[in-house]
C-alpha cells in the first residue's frame, strides 16, 4: 500500500471509532474506488463490512467489485438476502460470475435467487462456459446498434443503455440474427451530423473471438491488435458479449504467475503470498519435492554403480556437483526460452528443427567455452592429471550439448502433445538432465582413466 | 501466425510476382492493420520494402506502427529521406521514440532533421528521459480542453486536435499554467447541453504519475484502477502527455520475461527466440554458465575436504545429487513465491519478518513430509544402515528448511537494496544452496557415523 493510503486508512479508522459516518461517507465518495477497496481490505473484517454499510448503493457496488475475491465473499455472505441481491445486480455480468464461481453452490443459488431476473439469467448463461474461455471472462453489457439507425437513435440507444460503464467507447451494429456486421468508435459519433445513417459509416472489419476461445489467445489477440475491447460470437455467430482490456491484464498476469510458479516446481494457485497459510503453502509445494526427491534416487542409483570407479578415483566426486549444475543450467536455459517463445507465439511446432539446430550450435559454443574455461583451472588451480581434466573438459562439453538439446526439443513436443511446457521446463528436466550428466561423466571416465 | 493468415500470405506474394499492385493495395486496405505487418515480417525483406512503398500514407503509418522494430528500422533506412521524415511525423510519438531509441545516433540525426519541427521537438523531448521510465513510454498526443469551455467548444477542440487517435476517449482539462485540474470522458460529452461549461462536470478526482515513475510501478497503477490511459506530470506537475493501456500491455509483457530470463541465469535481451542468431544466444547464456560453473567450483572443495569420510562411506556419495536438488528446489519454490509477491506488490520489506516466519513453518512441514517418505525407502528400498538413514534424513529436515528461509530472506534483502531479486532468485542461490546443503550433510554424517 502506498503512504498515502496508509494515512488513510489511519483516518478512516480514526472515523470509524468515533463513529462519524457522515464524514466517513463523503470521504469515501471523494476517493477512487480502488484507493477505497485497498483501504478496506486492509481494515479486519468486522470493520470492512461496518463500513462498506455505510455506502450509499453505487458506491457500494464500485467498490465492491474492485475488492478481492475472499473480502467480496464474506461481504456478501454477511448481508441480507436482498441487500447481496441487489448488489450482485449492480455488479457486471464478468465480475459477478468471477465472485460466484468461487462459492459453494447453494450459496450462489439463493443469491440469485434475490437477483433480478435480468441478471439471474445472464449469469446462469455464463456459468455454463467453461473455465478460462473466453465465454467465462466475457460481460455481456454492451451498447447494440442497428445498421439503420440514424447518430441521434444511436445517441438515444447509448443513453438508454447506460453510460456508467466504460465499454460504451465503442458501440456493436448488429442485424436482426444478431450477427455482428460492424463496429463505431463513440468518438465517430461526435463528428457525425445527427441524420446520418450508422451503416454507411461504420467500421465493417470486425476481429471477433468465439465462446469457446481459450483466455491465453484472448490475450494475444488483444497484444496483436491493441484492442481496448474485443466482441465475442457464439458458435452461430451471434454476438453474445464483449471483453475489456482491464480483464486482459489480469488473465495476463495470471498466466505468468502459474507459467514461473510451474517452472519452479510449485502448483499454482491464485491466492496471494501472504494469504496463504503455511499449510495451504506446504500443500502447493510438498508434491513436487516429494515426485523430485524420488526421481533423484535414480540419480543415486547411477553413483552407487559407479562405486568402484568412484573408489579409484574419489577426486571424480568432487565434480560431480559442478557438473550436475552446468547441465541443469544449460538445460533450464534452452528450455527458458522456448517456454516463453511458445507462450507468447514466437515458436510453433513448425519450428522444432530450427530450434534443435540452433540449440545445437549454441550447445556447442557453450559448452566449449565452459570446458576451456575449465581446463585451465583444472591444470593450474587443481593440479589434477591431464586425464582427469580432459574427463570433465570432455564431459561438461556433451554434457551442455545434449542438456540444451533435450531440454527444448522435449518442451516443444511436450507443448505439442498440449502438456504444460512450463512443468516440463524446470523440475522434470532438472532429473533427466542429472542422470544424462552423471551417464556421460561415467562413461568418459572409463574410457579416458581405463577403470 | 494464423492460418487465415498464411492464406493471405501466399496470395500476396502471388500479387507481388503479378505486379498486381492495385489490387494489392485494395487487398491491404480492407484488412486490419496488424495484419498486413504480420503477413509483411514473413515477407523476405525486398518484398517487404515493395510492398511497403504501394501504400497510401496514411496505411503505410499505421502499418509501420504495428510492426517489429527490426523491421522498422530496415523499411526507414531504405527509404528517401524526405519519405522517412513523413512517416516519423505520421507516428504517435511514443512509437516514434521506441523507434529511434534502437538505431544510430547520426541515423536519428538524420532522420530528425526531415521531420517536421514540432515532430522533432517532441521526439528529442521524449529522447530525453530516462529509459523505463514513464517519460519515455508517453505520448504527447492528448486532448487538452480548459475548464471555461462549454461542451460546443470541447467538441470542436477534439475535432481540431484529430480524432483519429484512440486516445480521445478521455480529455484532460487543463489551467492556464496546464496544471491537470480534472477529466471528461468523452462519453458525458455525449450526454450534456451544448451549453454546459466543462468545468461544471468534469471529474476532479484524477490519478497521474511523474515523468520518473519507473514502468513496472506504472503498469500497477493501470492494473489497480482499470485505466485506459494515465496522465502524466513532469516535476512542475504540468501534464505533458498520457500513457495508453496497449503500452502498459507491452510493458508487462516484457518485464515479465526479463524476470523469467534472469531466474534462468539468461541475460535477458528483447529480441524474439527465433530472430536471435546462436552467437547472440550465446552471450547471453555462457556468461552465466561461467560463473555458475565458476562459484560450484566451491562446492567441489567442500566435497574434496571430507574425502575421508567419503573413502569410509562411499554410500554417501550417492545420496549427494538428492540432497542437492531437494534443496535447491525448496529454495526456489520459496524465493520464485517471493519474487513474484514483490513484482504484483504483494509483498514488501515491512514484511520481512512475516514472510520469515512462514517460510520456517513451511521448510519444517516439507522438510518433516520429505524425511518421513525417506526414512522409508532408506530403510526398506535402500538396505542401508539406520545411522546412514538417519543422517540423509536429518539432513533433508535442515536442508529444506534452510534452503527455504535464506532464499526467501536474501531475495527480500536483495530487492531492498534496489537490485534484482530475479537473479538472486533462482542462479546465485542454487550456489549457496548446494554448499549449505552439503555442509550439513558431512557435519551430521560426523556426529552421526563418528568419521
Amino acid at each position: 500500500m502506498e503512504e498515502k493510503n496508509v494515512r488513510e486508512l489511519q483516518e478512516f479508522k480514526k472515523l470509524l471509532n468515533e463513529k462519524k459516518y457522515a464524514a466517513l461517507r463523503g470521504k469515501a465518495q471523494d476517493m477512487n474506488e480502488a484507493d477505497v477497496a485497498e483501504i478496506m481490505s486492509n481494515l479486519d473484517d468486522v470493520d470492512m463490512l461496518r463500513m462498506f454499510r455505510l455506502f450509499p448503493k453505487e458506491l457500494a457496488a464500485d467498490v465492491f467489485s474492485m475488492l478481492e475475491n475472499d473480502d467480496q465473499q464474506y461481504i456478501i455472505t454477511q448481508l441480507s438476502e436482498s441487500e447481496a441481491g441487489s448488489i450482485i445486480d449492480m455488479l457486471q455480468s464478468d465480475d459477478a460470475v468471477d465472485l460466484l464461481e468461487e462459492m459453494p453452490a447453494n450459496v450462489v443459488k439463493r443469491l440469485l435467487a434475490n437477483a433480478r431476473e435480468d441478471t439471474r439469467a445472464d449469469i446462469n448463461h455464463l456459468l455454463k462456459y467453461e473455465e478460462d474461455s473466453a465465454g467465462s471472462i466475457m460481460t455481456v453489457e454492451f451498447v447494440d446498434l442497428k445498421a439503420e439507425m440514424t447518430v441521434m437513435d444511436a445517441i438515444d440507444r447509448i443513453r438508454a443503455v447506460g453510460l456508467e460503464s466504460e465499454t460504451v467507447n465503442t458501440c456493436y451494429v448488429l442485424n436482426p440474427k444478431r450477427l455482428l456486421l460492424g463496429t463505431v468508435a463513440l468518438r465517430y459519433l461526435l463528428l457525425r451530423q445527427p441524420d446520418e445513417i450508422i451503416g454507411d459509416f461504420m467500421n465493417e472489419e470486425v476481429i471477433s473471438c468465439n465462446t469457446g476461445t481459450d483466455q491465453e489467445k484472448v490475450a494475444q489477440i488483444f497484444k496483436k491488435y491493441d484492442f481496448e475491447a474485443l466482441p465475442v460470437v457464439d458458435n452461430e455467430n451471434r454476438m453474445v458479449g464483449i471483453i475489456t482490456v482491464d480483464d486482459v491484464m489480469d488473465i495476463m498476469e495470471a498466466e505468468m504467475t502459474e507459467d514461473i510458479e510451474r517452472m519452479a516446481a510449485i502448483i499454482p494457485n491464485d491466492k496471494p503470498y501472504l494469504k496463504t497459510g503455511p499449510i495451504e503453502t506446504w500443500k502447493k509445494r510438498f508434491p513436487w519435492l516429494l515426485l523430485l526427491m524420488v526421481s533423484a534416487t535414480f540419480t543415486g542409483k547411477i553413483i552407487t554403480s559407479f562405486e568402484s570407479a568412484l573408489n579409484q578415483y574419489i577426486i571424480l566426486a568432487a565434480y560431480i556437483p559442478m557438473l550436475m549444475d552446468t547441465g541443469g543450467n544449460a538445460g533450464s536455459q534452452a528450455s527458458t526460452e522456448v517456454v516463453r517463445g511458445l507462450s507468447l507465439d514466437q515458436i510453433h511446432f513448425e519450428d522444432f528443427f530450427k530450434v534443435a539446430w540452433k540449440e545445437m550450435r549454441v550447445g556447442l559454443m557453450c559448452g566449449a567455452t565452459l570446458a576451456f574455461a575449465n581446463l585451465v583451472k583444472c591444470v593450474y588451480l587443481d593440479h589434477v592429471s591431464m586425464a582427469v581434466a580432459l574427463t570433465v573438459c570432455m564431459t561438461i562439453i556433451m554434457d551442455v550439448f545434449i542438456s540444451k538439446l533435450v531440454s527444448s526439443m522435449l518442451t516443444i513436443l511436450v507443448d505439442h502433445a498440449n502438456l504444460d511446457p512450463a512443468v516440463v521446463a524446470s523440475p522434470l528436466l532438472t532429473t533427466i538432465i542429472d542422470a544424462s550428466s552423471l551417464m556421460i561423466y561415467f562413461s568418459i571416465a572409463k574410457v579416458m582413466l581405463g577403470i
